[in-house]
């Protein structure tokens, strides 16, 4: 290798190296350009109405400061105790129609639904069914999205 | 393109993925490269000074297991039941000063003090006021900071 | 620098900006390159016998859901009032001892050993002890696992 492709690689390497490290820190512009928006997945793991109403205050309040609800993808998933949030006989019904009408995914875990005896009717309306809550949100994560976790 | 420029580029290549593999999966050496060093953001989303008490430990510990308050970005951002904790006339009011005097950020939730008609006089001296709690907890994760929720 | 050499220059940027964008938004095929398997880390920070068992149902989700413990790597760290858990007379030891057997790693944080006064011959057998759990938590945060607080 001569001298000048020397040079040539070494200048290269930094820029790769620079814009790498622009890249991986802030995982958001590397979204922005895989055609991405913002996203973050907010579990619901009890079965306490308190704590799922600041689960739907999170969501509302990510959309209000973000801008609408096109500025960002969010998912509630529930599972365990939580379940229960997302039942069609949900105390929080009223705010879930809402969510759903606001883009919001709701997702119950189909391994606690096994477990409660809990049907996809027995779901609140719009509700969908992943096949384990956890895995969700595992993916999520490795997708490079935030997690909640009120 | 020569075999001399191709071999020449395959090595590049390799170079490239191994390099990028090595950054990617652990984000802190692209922090590092970027000038930065670890950050952790702390959820308190409770009205519970056990779980106050213990997101303080959270952020003592990180301290000294890594050699020192300058050697980790640390805030405790609480939104919800959680804002409480910040409040001036908090139960763990002498730990804040203390978390303060360490660079520890503190952040309380806008969304939350207007729901709840706190201003900011009502807070800790040192208390940051930040737009919506999840919102910032969201950008945080995205920069590459490590989430605990105690 | 001539003509042929900038297209080559141009031809591999260009590619490397299309793979980093591949790889950065996802984590889990850069992890793939590295080697490794999709890792998530489990918090158990309370005392309570419920939330211990959700961990341990949601480590045993991942597992079926993902073909096998050999799969994935999931680590239960355990502090604060959460040690108990992890204690040899944890009321959920037998399934602690499942658990191990799946090649799940249980740990222990030492800083909380030392302020309860817990030695490791108090600890389940397998439970391995780490300086700091939130330290540990963090890490594997920064190396790309996923983050669960049950």
């Amino acid at each position: 290798m001569n001298t000048h492709r020397r040079h040539s690689a070494s200048r290269f390497f930094s820029t790769l190296c620079f814009l790498t490290a622009l890249m991986v820190p802030g995982l958001s512009p590397s979204l922005a350009i895989a055609g991405g928006k913002p996203g973050v997945v907010i579990q619901v793991s009890e079965n306490d109405p308190a704590k799922w109403n600041l689960a739907l205050n999170n969501a509302g309040n990510l959309i209000q400061a973000l801008g609408g609800p096109d500025k960002v993808d969010i998912e509630i998933v529930a599972y365990g105790p939580g379940l229960a949030m997302l039942k069609a006989d949900s105390v929080v019904g009223e705010r879930l129609g809402v969510a759903v009408s606001d883009g919001i995914h709701l997702s119950a875990c189909h391994n606690t639904m096994r477990a409660k005896h809990v049907e996809q009717r027995d779901l609140y309306l719009g509700v969908d069914v992943v096949p384990a809550g956890v895995l969700e949100i595992m993916q999520r994560q490795q997708g490079g999205w935030a997690y909640i976790r009120p």
